[in-house]
């Protein structure tokens, strides 16, 4: 049996050093558990540019890049029962796993023994082909993998939730961060902007630990109740063994030792930005007082599904920029400068136009 | 007011460089909560010959090593009343802690907030100068840091307990190792070979990973299950992901890396050698199945009584070489090369002879 697929239109490249541009690619029609969604916003992640420059090496092209996608479903097949026409939905960073595996089961989709199916460039499932994201006019996507976004939100702010949204709250719930205690926030870009918002509606006290003294201002308004630079040794010093748990979310090099010293007894650090090269611990920055340094990824689909609804509760959505999808070129550029505040999300009615 | 002392005989050195040699030494006599200890037996431990070669920089002179002590009660201050004379008791890494810190009131006067009295090269709060260890004929410690030891052990093996023991323990406990899971030893040493027998007796699936096969035949009789050659790559590649914890003992340069990938989703590697250099660690060993890298340093009071009565019930001691006072500098350069298995332990009966 051939899949019947239909065209849409959709803004990738073609090489790792080719200029994103439109393109029209192939899309299955809406089988059984699927729904088809007009996208509305596409957020710009860091991973986007990744692959469409082929920087982790496993890029094929033609590729369209986008995982944080809002849109209005028009489409159904005869199985769907969570969704109707008409609902305004989100995507994120998967949109398939093998759902058998110990991890599926657990909810944990994004940790799939057998691999999770990522929304651009993994082995697409039913076509056969590769995955393509949301840089496009429209979506197919099985109904289980498809979020429900609240009607209170502004929607272009909504879709950075849909990666940099749950990537920081997946880290900030697994351990158990709330009120009573001090949570660093370690970089405030695209995650920790949002990691600030989170963690602050969480209950939690927030310090910002940033290396520029310019962004103390846009920290307190984002909801930091305190800021510390990390250029400044004395601060530092002052403030080791102070706080409980710090989500670190810079993707530059930088001395981990230096933000482990901050954490109290047990205290915790993750990472959800990935600096490309390895970074080193000293044996004495964990043992004299029992502390840990992990990482975390993204987040289920049902913890997804959570972190949409906390959001709606406590009214919390990406700072953006909105764009048009012909400046996407420009938006990496800009990306690449950190010259953003703080997420650049595309406007879909552009490509269309 | 001037505090009694009474002199004792010890093994100390009085510079870096120099040999360790009898000697003299004060203690105090017992005050109210004090019991003094004829030490009859006393572990030697890689940190003794750290200490005693100034080599963490911070030693004072004259140094007396030795923090995993077992002895008979002589004499017990008037308001003692745990103890009585006569009765077996041992000593560890420390001999005093704050007592009013979080830390101390939970137990974990290892990670004192104002930080623990250690065994030797400690500031001696009742003397004022440095505190000496278990390398003399009797010490005199406060009750609260006295452990009773059970009475079916054999009491030479028991003293490595005191700090090889404990240092294992802890974070197996910490971090619930039991039955069902698969928990990783690397390094079969005076920590590892603890490790295996202490996480065997947990309940859980023992796998040993060592660089020599020659470890195979000792690990097994040990309590080991399996054991991972790390410098095979194919068993390394054929047992990624299949390790709930591992307790990392470590204390020469080794690529973390390549441990953390044995781990499962949410595992634990967790350090308790200390490796004189930082350990690089990359980004993707943590982020994709949510990893983390910890430390542990001995264990709370309370803790190190419990894993003596651990020890009692399991019939858990260590393997170790019984030496003469005499032989401790030929010891440490055997302690140097790892020619020890597992652990010497010093008969305190040749200081007296």
């Amino acid at each position: 049996m051939t899949m019947n697929t239909f065209s849409t239109r959709a803004f990738g490249t073609e090489a790792p050093e080719a200029d994103l541009k439109s393109m029209n690619i192939q899309r299955r029609e809406v089988t059984s558990k699927d729904v088809e969604i007009d996208i509305l916003y596409c957020g710009v992640c860091h991973s986007d540019l990744h692959t469409a420059r082929n920087e982790w090496g496993s890029t094929s092209y033609p590729s369209v890049p986008g995982h944080e996608i809002v849109g209005r479903i028009t489409k159904i097949g005869s199985g769907v029962t969570k969704f109707k026409v008409g609902d305004l939905v989100g995507v994120g960073c998967m949109v398939d796993s093998c759902r058998e595996c110990d991890s599926c089961k657990e909810g944990l989709e994004q940790y799939c023994e057998n691999g999770m199916t990522g929304t651009y460039d993994s082995i697409d499932k039913h076509l056969g082909t590769h995955t393509m994201g949301g840089y496009s006019e429209r979506v197919v996507v099985d109904e289980d993998f498809v979020l429900r976004v609240p009607a209170n939100l502004d929607l272009a702010a909504t879709a950075p939730l849909l990666c940099a949204g749950i990537t920081t709250y997946s880290p900030l719930r697994h351990w158990n961060v709330g009120a009573g205690q001090r949570v660093g926030i370690v970089g405030i870009g695209g995650l920790g902007h949002m990691g600030v918002k989170l963690a602050k509606a969480m209950g939690a006290y927030v310090v910002v630990i940033t290396t520029s003294a310019s962004k103390k201002e846009d920290a307190m308004r984002l909801g930091a109740d305190e800021i510390i630079l990390s250029t400044d040794d004395e601060q530092m010093k002052k403030n080791a063994g102070t706080l409980h748990f710090i989500l670190d979310c810079v993707s530059a090099q930088h001395d981990i030792n230096a933000y482990l010293r901050l954490l109290k007894r047990d205290g915790q650090l993750t990472l959800v930005g990935a600096p490309e090269h390895p970074l080193p611990v000293a044996a004495f920055s964990l043992i004299p007082t029992r502390k840990s340094f992990s990482g975390s990824m993204i987040g289920g689909i049902a913890e997804t599904q959570e972190m949409l609804d906390f959001c709606g509760q406590h009214n919390i959505t990406s700072d953006i920029e909105l764009i048009r999808m012909e400046d996407i070129n420009t938006a990496y550029e800009r990306l690449l400068k950190s010259d953003v505040k703080y997420r650049f999300v595309i406007d879909m009615a552009s490509l269309k136009d």
